[in-house]
């Protein structure tokens, strides 16, 4: 089984080779589950979670105690395009304040416990403006998948990838709109405070980039390649990873979500290790989580990317995780069951 | 200003005296949220609750490091009734379960650094049969709130208060009837698991209970008395002292919420220092949250109550105040703004 790529085409290998859940290990965590100290089922979602979690684990009663949380930064040439409120460099002072910690995904991956890592892809060199042609080469594409499939530390027993990146939320509207059809305006939203004249001028070279791409709707992939930019291919080669990892992890935002939709669309079961962290206030990921069938932990109007929502849930299934794991069964406490 | 009670009209004396919010407070938090290095908003709920909190800590840039969960546990007469699942006697099974940290809140409380404590409240004395009359007298009501007020550690920055008592769903669905009208159907859930025939008979149960005691409709703290229990009257109790205290308060499922819906009808205000952590899958807790106009933080389907949907809910409360105090602003972190 490949363990690494340096081609398109080895990367897509992988993709093939996917492990699978481990419905031995779910089922001996459902068994357990049963005989905790509580109603069957009063724990709602987070028996779910804890179950899902444990499959993926190979591991009926397992704990989380080493989350990481990545952050991926790119820049886009369709920033030429005015489709942000704020300037290209802000990507890279975004990066310095992620490394000084400053940055709202810090405060949340030091609350939950998580490492965070920072990752800027050739800031210098943007990706190709979408709307004149593909957004990477072959080459820049694997390299960024690459850079994801790096930054995983296989030590993480929970993975939440983010970005940055003035520009991006055009980028994944691009995306969304390839991959699920419909027009560009429902796909397209107000990223970081676009409004009025200036939404409708990013619906529209939405628009535009998905026609001038038209060719790479043939493929997840190459939706991913075309439409796409550094960070998201990076958040991409990331999931791959965690999968091969037995990482669980959890999706975070518009962006990130739409990364993860091209693997989907390569791969129909590409996304079953990982769980929707929230949903956002950014109009079209509600609409791609639907497509992807996945139901959020969290529904509190974040709309800021970076892994936020991510790393914010990370907390919720750590609950999941513990109550399953830590909580003592009717027996061992005497308890009388129904 | 009364800072303690021995009676019921001291207790109803204190209710009159409540702080209020500090606006100041508020101002400056939400001026500081401004400067912050993320588009204004884009934190969601995550910000209101941040400026929702410094106002009630009256500091613009507070931490959270000392969260309490306490779990008050009571057994309920109207059990003779047949109205729950579980027998009687696993509210003291609970109880030592709780002690011993093998209990569901035991870890939730744990993974978000809560200290937790239980207190158990004359459970050889089970409350009055609700369908006979009033649960409990006024001494015994007076004392139970004492239980809930001296249990708050004035040094917490946040508090949860849970419950434990079989048959207190009972008690639950009547007060909210006698509070709010409507069919006692309408008000009653499955709690720990009733269903068919015995949820029809409970409700039956519910309704006889609202019916025998409808001379205490008069104010909120009657109902209380009337139709509660000494686990409901000492989370009322605890919610009145961290008012005093200044310690926000994080609701949790609908057992919590309709003690806490006593307090609002017996003064509108009372609930201000309160948000709701969750709604459960108890079919009257989404009601009385409208009635309370609580938007809930959490929706993940639980109905265990010990205060487990709050305690998860207090990862949340810490990730928008972490956020919030320490994220760097625009000028610290040198990012352009929009």
């Amino acid at each position: 089984m490949r363990q690494d790529f340096t081609t398109l085409s080895e990367f897509s290998e992988i993709l093939q080779q996917l492990p699978a859940f481990d419905r031995a290990a779910q089922d001996a965590a459902q068994a357990r589950n049963g005989q905790l100290t509580k109603p069957l089922g009063a724990l709602g979602r987070l028996e779910d979670l804890a179950a899902w979690y444990c499959g993926w684990r190979s591991d009926p009663q397992p704990s989380i105690s080493t989350p990481q949380v990545i952050v991926f930064a790119g820049n886009h040439g369709v920033t030429a395009q005015g489709v942000s409120a704020f300037p290209a460099e802000v990507t890279a002072q975004m990066v310095a304040n992620f490394q000084a910690g400053g940055a709202a995904v810090n405060q949340l991956a030091k609350s939950v416990g998580a490492r965070m890592d920072v990752h800027a892809l050739a800031l210098d060199r943007p990706t190709h403006d979408i709307t004149q042609g593909p957004a990477m080469s072959e080459s820049d594409f694997v390299e960024a998948l690459g850079v994801g499939w790096h930054a995983v530390d296989p030590k993480a027993d929970v993975l939440v990838v983010g970005e940055m990146g003035i520009g991006n939320t055009t980028s994944a509207s691009a995306i969304a709109a390839a991959l699920f059809g419909g027009a560009a305006e429902e796909w397209t939203g107000r990223g970081t405070g676009v409004e009025g004249g200036a939404l409708t001028h990013k619906a529209a070279v939405v628009a535009r980039a998905v026609a001038v791409n038209a060719d790479c709707k043939s493929n997840g992939l190459e939706v991913l390649r075309c439409l796409g930019g550094r960070e998201l291919a990076a958040m991409a080669g990331a999931m791959v990873r965690a999968r091969l990892l037995r990482i669980p992890l959890i999706l975070d935002g518009f962006i990130c979500t739409a990364a993860a939709a091209c693997l989907h669309a390569a791969r129909r079961d590409a996304l079953d290790h990982t769980v929707a962290g929230h949903v956002s206030a950014e109009v079209g990921h509600a609409k791609i989580l639907k497509h992807l069938n996945k139901d959020p932990i969290l529904s509190l109007d974040m709309r800021l990317g970076e892994g936020s929502g991510g790393a914010l849930a990370i907390a919720v299934l750590q609950g999941a995780v513990a109550c399953h794991s830590g909580m003592a069964t009717f027996a061992e406490a005497g308890v009388s069951d129904a």
